[in-house]
């Protein structure tokens, strides 16, 4: 067959395609078309050969594992979870060798494990670990992980479908795949129908099975919910479920969980339905939701912990490489997505990977550029949002965080006004994250701890303020999800880079605004941090704001005296009763400053009330029968009895220790003299000196051209 | 001047060099022939060239920030300590830019500062700051760091001696290297003569300078003592400070400090007294030293902690650096020693520096190879020793040291039969090291704290057996130093990697035996690690046998019922002061599991004593008013009375938590049923199960053919 010949076939078919019905195999993140060049760039290019080589060990694991897919029993981390878990991972690597190497041992590996759950499926009542609250699977505890299983076996199967006889796939597609259809659809209606991510996990598993078995009817219901009037289903969710800035609303960590199922299902749609440009979708919103994505991790490649988060999750995560590959290759081919993609050291055996591989071939990758910038949350964007400052090189980079996003629903934690600080590749004022240990068995099943309540939700746990000793909104989530905090200015003009937001409703009667900058000041290596809290009521309450922080505390102004036995709990409820007091003084009116050493380098953080304050040092684990905390640590400042309170503080990164050299350098904080001048409802003025030279800081929440001034 | 003509005179001047009192200058670690070559090779060799650019560049430095030779005032970490200290690296640093640039504005700045030392040095009395019990400096608290001065210095000044004028090099040597010279021989002349690290350091100052001052009589005083008798100087420090197998009996952190005056002395003799032979004195005991220090470290490249150790210390340290270029260039071309180098990533700007880059260069390097072995302690090494067991791949390494050797003089802990475990890079079972900030002057001046007498000496404080609630020697050094455990057997046959040692003198009527193995078991993927901790008493006794454990507690035989609030200190002394009491259960005489997770792999420790016992769980900071213990939790097993006891622990390491893609394999322990058959002086007979198998396991302290079988 010649070339023309060729082309005037697959014209023909790619024409008729969906439209006609006359199906393509495989067509989702493989098309047929590209398999040859795929072969021929793991010859080529280093990182497609190094994932594929990853692919085919486990499928070749696979093959000599043999089948297993025992009737579903266990929790998260359990062995039939875990075995699952592990077959649909199976089942997608050996569709890929397949279609890569030719050999067919690896499609009737999907053909005999596809028929082994076909012949069970049908009979699998509902998960006998399910809970109540969560909608409970039949593969899995909750039906999450059921769809999840389907986004990637429904692939595979779309892999090997070439080589699967028509017997048996109509097996498999009457008894395994159909009865999940329904399942999914009609079982699980509500989820199904939910703007929520166990929703788009659904709603893709649906979408791609409808595409690959030809059902319009499911790819319908999949685009536009099940009463396919577009209330519910994909495009409803895209329009929902991301802010125009491309954030989702129960933060970093669930965003990329999130992510995962909205860009292979835009892929899948892509390779069918191209007409419907759906990466233009809402102003190429999927494309920002992946960038997105990418700023919200720290340099270490590890997203910011806020919410519900298990803290090792980086942008190495296989859903993030398929972003950036899909974002690089389907969307927009941006030279700084390699460099992720190289640090990733992956791609996705496919044809967006196999763009990225010969891009990085090719050198044509960039520096990953990381932003100063305001994540604006919610529908319209003006539901409060994230303001991330950032200073110093990929290498060495400062950066914070102010959490003035919305509650995030049920995996949000009450932190309003939260700051996480990172510098030098580490943690300096880190957030807990979820109290979990996952897929640990023994730790609950995998699943939240009682902590993540106790402890982990509560305001205490975040770097922000606490009144009464209780937290944001009582720890309501319902009343909490009614309100979100409010920016009041963001600003990056290279020597201040600062966010400004308040937050009314959190503690009723006290208006909390926080104003956190990096301000560069001539004759210092590196920006300082300038936090400034101020929370105003006509009553009297306790303010306590606590920094976690990591590190060893080396200096105080003030002496510490450290309790020496009989620790005691902090307080009885709302977190306290979880945090050890391992020691209280008082600093007087004028402040003081607390000096720690983390990674090498000091951080001091000079501070003061403008009046007598008390300075508790506490560490976390108190009330912890089953020892389920993770070692934490804190000063916190903390006010008796206060209507008006700043809580004015500077922490400056400085100095170096070489313990392989063994010499320190720069040991001294430059800071000094902090002030409160005045601080009201319109304006906060402050003052301090830095290697005697003294600065006034002003903040105006008002005056939109003097929002900060420094002189 | 044609090449013949030049080598003619250059052969004639090394031939009359030293003898006929001829200096040639440079002649320590450049000597001036190989300047070329050197300039050369930092073109060509990219390590050289990296180093010479760092030298470069704080030369460049000192230039630029000018001659500050100021009154010496501070202690360790304070400004005039670390100005001096900065003063020596920039001396050399400038020598060494002033011969691989010939630029002699490198040699002025020598020349000046040396001058305005030597105006001042006269005038200085004994540091302000110095300390009862340490042999006050001149230019800093502690005479030691005078010596380490003066060892880099006088490299400095041979490096520029031929750019400096005769008048000014007068000027120094009378005002500033003589009364120095003076000063270290005499009014030091105690540690001078002393066999110990500190004697060494001025060994060496004084040998170097002796030298590059043609001065035969210093020569000689630092090779056979003051008395110039051979009891004391550098040869008796060869000598005596090592045993045969290459051990410094401080440990492995003094042993790399202790090593560079040796090695930089020895190759300062090479290049003047070549006939003298120095690197073969006593079998090459320079070279064994050298490559036992490499052995003393983990696969990250830290130094074992034991005694008074910072822990941070790895073999890219200076003295390291140092040793393997020496040992490389001067003694053997080992290429694993070219492994070492490649890590440390820095050579010596010197003429071994400029072998070892050629080499890496032209890809002759093998990766390190390390030893499973025993090292043994004391002049003719049977005076206890260190047992290290080690398996698998530089990249994942299991390693176990067993602490036999003897006490270690002033900085040696009470730690008599100590275990360390390190697994997959990281501490698996740590040593506290030593309780100092080095170099934190906030922190008693740099200096060790308090809390290493009342902590990190105490045997409590290491995963040894403690003898009611006391410590070994009842932290009396003397006594100690008196007494060192002996060696029963070691063995390294494959499948079984074996140490067992007796210590009879730590505890008066308790006689201490521990046997500790990792054995490879069919069918596992890992050896386990099987500990057996004997003590044989007339009378009864409390034993405590903790283990330090990183990671987080994820599974236990029995239920954890956390002490929820008032905590109290585990006792009042010995260490047990500081030490929290988070929780204390009761574990039927069967025994009982504790698992941890730790970098993302379990660790599962089963214990039995054959009787019931308890098992506290324990965190470090009780009693610690100035907070500067660092966090540390152990799990501690603990029999109340008991005459002979046998503890019996297998810890398996296994399983994988892969957080990123969210997988768990291997959370449970293939072992079970620990039993203890029978143990008395001679022999210890166990069993346990690995996956329901029975395997049976003896210890034969007498049989030497049989000192351990697994059946």
């Amino acid at each position: 067959m010649n070339d023309l010949k060729k082309l005037v076939i697959l014209s023909f078919c790619l024409i008729l395609s969906w439209s006609a019905g006359a199906q393509q195999h495989p067509s989702i993140m493989i098309t047929g078309k590209n398999v040859a060049a795929i072969r021929k760039g793991i010859q080529a290019y280093p990182v497609l050969a190094k994932s594929y080589s990853k692919v085919k060990d486990d499928a070749d694991q696979a093959l000599k594992e043999g089948i297993s897919v025992p009737l579903p029993a266990d929790g998260g981390g359990g062995f039939t979870h875990e075995q699952h878990k592990k077959n649909y991972i199976h089942i997608l690597n050996c569709g890929i060798a397949y279609q890569i190497s030719g050999d067919k041992k690896y499609a009737d590996y999907i053909k005999n494990i596809l028929l082994k759950y076909a012949a069970s499926y049908e009979q699998w009542p509902l998960h006998p670990k399910r809970k109540d609250g969560h909608q409970g699977g039949r593969i899995f505890w909750q039906s999450l992980n059921d769809f999840v299983w389907q986004v990637y076996t429904i692939q595979g199967y779309d892999l090997a479908y070439n080589a699967i006889d028509a017997k048996d796939r109509e097996t498999i597609e009457e008894h395994l795949f159909m009865p999940i259809l329904q399942f999914f659809t009609q079982d699980c209606k509500e989820t199904f129908d939910k703007i929520h991510n166990h929703g788009t996990w659904d709603i893709a598993a649906v979408g791609m099975t409808g595409y690959v078995l030809h059902l319009p009817n499911y790819v319908e219901m999949a685009l536009k919910g099940s009463n396919k009037d577009g209330k519910t289903g994909y495009l409803a969710q895209i329009d929902q479920l991301f802010s125009p800035d491309g954030y989702y609303t129960e933060g970093p960590y669930y965003q990329r969980y999130a992510l995962l199922p909205f860009i292979i299902l835009a892929k899948t749609i892509n390779n069918y339905d191209p007409q419907r440009q759906i990466f233009n979708y809402r102003n190429q919103l999927l494309s920002k939701a992946i960038n997105t994505s990418l700023q919200l991790t720290y340099t270490t490649g590890n997203f910011f912990p806020i919410n519900d988060a298990i803290k090792d999750k980086t942008f190495e995560s296989a859903e993030l490489v398929y972003g950036v590959d899909i974002a690089y290759a389907d969307i927009k081919a941006q030279p700084e997505l390699l460099d992720i993609a190289q640090r990733q050291n992956e791609v996705i055996v496919s044809d967006a990977g196999l763009k990225i591989a010969e891009a990085i071939k090719a050198g044509k990758n960039q520096p990953f550029v990381y932003h100063t910038e305001w994540i604006g949350d919610g529908l319209d964007g003006t539901e409060g949002g994230l303001g991330i400052l950032r200073s110093g090189s990929n290498s060495d980079q400062q950066c914070v965080l102010i959490k003035a996003a919305s509650q995030g629903m049920g995996h949000g934690h009450f932190d309003r006004l939260n700051m996480l600080y990172y510098d030098h590749s580490v943690e300096v004022f880190p957030d807990y994250g979820a109290a979990r240990f996952l897929n640990i068995e023994t730790k609950k099943g995998g699943d939240y701890l009682p902590e993540n309540k106790t402890w982990a939700k509560q305001t205490v746990a975040h770097n922000t303020l606490v009144v009464d000793e209780t937290s944001n909104f009582n720890l309501d989530a319902d009343l909490a999800q009614t309100a979100h905090p409010e920016k009041i200015f963001f600003k990056n003009d290279g020597k201040i880079k600062a966010v400004s937001a308040a937050e009314t409703k959190a503690y009723p009667g006290v208006n909390m605004k926080r104003t956190t900058a990096l301000v560069t000041i001539d004759g210092l290596n590196k920006p300082i941090l300038i936090d400034v809290f101020q929370a105003l009521s006509s009553q009297n309450h306790q303010y306590d704001l606590p920094f976690w922080y990591n590190g060893q505390l080396v200096i105080s102004s003030f002496k510490i005296n450290g309790i020496k036995n009989n620790l005691k709990a902090l307080g009885d409820d709302n977190g306290y009763q979880h945090i050890w007091l391992n020691a209280e003084e008082t600093v007087p009116a004028k402040g003081g400053y607390i000096g720690v050493l983390n990674n090498k380098r000091f951080y001091t953080t000079h501070f003061t009330t403008g009046s007598e304050l008390k300075v508790k040092l506490l560490s976390l684990g108190a009330n912890d029968p089953d020892m389920s905390l993770v070692e934490s640590k804190a000063f916190m400042l903390s006010q008796k009895q206060a209507k008006n309170q700043v809580f004015f503080s500077i922490t400056e990164s400085h100095g170096k220790v070489d313990p392989v050299n063994e010499t320190t350098v720069g040991a001294n904080s430059s800071i000094s003299d902090l002030q409160i001048i005045s601080a009201n409802e319109q304006q906060v003025a402050l003052s301090f000196k830095v290697k005697n030279k003294t600065y006034q800081y002003t903040i105006n929440y008002q005056d939109k051209n003097n929002q900060i001034q420094l002189k």
